[in-house]
């Protein structure tokens, strides 16, 4: 519903200066498997001015995600890609820099999807006022982009809503150091299951057991990584949080319990890749072991959930940190430019915590 | 819960004549790949005589079903293979000849677990009283072993608790002239969905269209099957009921909604192959497309849900019968000695409408 904008000068006065620049980091090219930075490409250009009902927004913090490398490319998914020469996409933590729509006024925090940009409009549809959530209680202003943004969201609904937790039973959680498997397993922690963590690096899987409190984590670099796996889930699996694919999960496959149930929200070991592996083909044999043993295998995209359950889930993420029950780190990288880089890190798995960009100074 | 027996000499005297013979069919061998008569071998025993709190039954009709091909291997399976020179098993119903459990009395009608025989003991535990189900109103005792039995049971459960369907939904229904696919079509119909059948031969498609209502089937046979099947589907697929697998899926899998639902009830398709398939190996695939898609993919034991759903689901069904609205056929073949033919006519698809034997007369 279109609302008549009531705007003092005020709220207009704030504009940056003429001649500020808007840097901009544009898809280039589509990457070929694995991105290299010659696949994005650096633009200045002028801060565009908000027209009726717009608000004009500066970027503090950028996210970095895995699924923007499905955006880089032209086939079919759950969003539409990114167009050649356009902003690359992303969710952000902004500041409301001028306003002419009557929800928000200057100095405002959002998060927005502003991607990789210092300067973005929105007609205010797409933002989540930060004042609505108890901000007091925020660890940090980055953390809307982690723990209580759509990566803890996704670890929460996914395993919650799909995954239905009980006490005891065994939970196995891939790229458990990662902004969503982290959250994955402090909360199936928290709900009295045994949790395996996989992650890649001894570091890393230290990480996840002394700070983050996992039974166990295994490094899925390990030549016996298998027989570590079915060492460790003695009493098979129940619950396995997919978000990485490959040989983590042909090491869960035989491991799975009946009835056991599988959260899919990513499958970074397969972005890169540019073609199918070679056979035999399996996919026959999943769908038996489905029908076997009564599993549970759904996927979902989280943007679904919001409108239902995001305000539920805050308060609740709220209240656990406040509680030192959930922890977690995040991996900041200073300004825009280093974007590019940052995000070839994190589908390498470089990063060691959140990935974030911090674009500008609060 | 054990129960002191109060047993009149009435309920035992009506005992088959000491020297009646009970036929069995046990399995010799296990097949590789398609099975053989010759994987089967017709034994002739005593009848035996009920113990304490046991009853002995005769075998009316026995329920042949996919099923029972893996019980034949020794692989890993939901449930335990038949031992080399056990009966086989299978579903049956059977009329009670003798009692030594105070729940049961000579003529007493139960849906059983008698197996490949004509003959079987009982401690009650394992039977479905047929006057619980007002048989009355079923259309034949041999129902109990199709669409008031098993199949329908299982068609309604993972059709309704896993599919979900809404109306102006598009279902696609695999072997739909089968006992399972037949009644899944029909609850659609019902619930106000399109419904695509999938069937081997035109005979078996006009049947589902003329007979059962269903909007349309396709034979599986055609060279260009994938094709007709897309633009059958112009909408995409909602609700695709998995009970075959192999080629009938990989036409499926690129014509799935977002948010469909796959309740997986067989792979009939895949169940005589000795190896896999050559690849590319899709399995990563398929995953990738349930998360795209947000796709569930649901496998079911229908032995799960009797005791909580069987009543309401026969109460249910035996209502649709009576105002005609689900409508089903049967292929009765005569006598114990040919199941294992009749058998293997189910695994090639060559039987028409529910495959059932009648192993004795009522």
């Amino acid at each position: 519903m279109k609302q008549t904008a009531s705007v003092t000068s005020q709220q207009v006065s704030n504009l940056p200066a003429k001649n500020t620049i808007n840097k901009r980091i544009i898809l280039h090219s589509r990457p070929i498997g694995m991105p290299s930075t010659a696949n994005f490409s650096l633009e200045e250009g002028r801060v565009p001015m908000p027209n009726d009902n717009q608000v004009l927004l500066r970027t503090l913090y950028l996210s970095l995600d895995p699924y923007m490398r499905g955006r880089m490319s032209a086939a079919e998914s759950y969003a539409a890609p990114v167009a050649l020469n356009d902003v690359m996409v992303g969710g952000t933590v902004s500041i409301v820099v001028a306003s002419l729509n009557v929800n928000y006024q200057t100095g405002d925090l959002v998060i927005s999807l502003n991607g990789w940009q210092e300067y973005a409009l929105s007609d205010g549809n797409d933002l989540y006022k930060l004042s609505n959530v108890r901000i007091q209680q925020a660890p940090s202003l980055s953390g809307y982009l982690g723990v209580l943004g759509m990566p803890g969201f996704t670890a929460y609904m996914g395993l919650l809503e799909i995954g239905q937790p009980k006490a005891n039973e065994t939970v196995v959680v891939a790229a458990a150091s990662g902004a969503v498997g982290a959250v994955v397993g402090q909360i199936a922690k928290l709900k009295g299951c045994k949790v395996i963590g996989v992650a890649g690096g001894q570091d890393k899987c230290a990480y996840v057991v002394n700070d983050l409190g996992f039974d166990l984590c295994l490094d899925h670099h390990a030549p016996d990584f298998a027989t570590q796996l079915a060492n460790a889930c003695s009493k098979g699996i129940d619950i396995y949080f997919e978000s990485v694919g490959g040989k983590v999960f042909d090491a869960v496959l035989p491991l799975l319990n009946t009835n056991a149930r599988i959260p899919v929200c990513g499958m970074i070991a397969s972005y890169n890749n540019t073609s199918l592996p070679r056979g035999p083909d399996r996919l026959g044999l999943l769908m038996s072991i489905i029908l076997r043993k009564s599993i549970k295998m759904q996927g979902f995209i989280i943007s679904d959930y919001y409108a239902q359950h995001y305000p539920a889930f805050v308060a609740q993420m709220s209240d656990w940190l406040a509680h030192d029950k959930i922890k977690f780190i995040e991996d900041i990288t200073e300004g825009l430019e280093q974007a590019p880089q940052a995000f070839i890190g994190l589908l390498m798995g470089k990063n060691f915590g959140k990935a974030i960009v911090r674009v500008s100074q609060y």
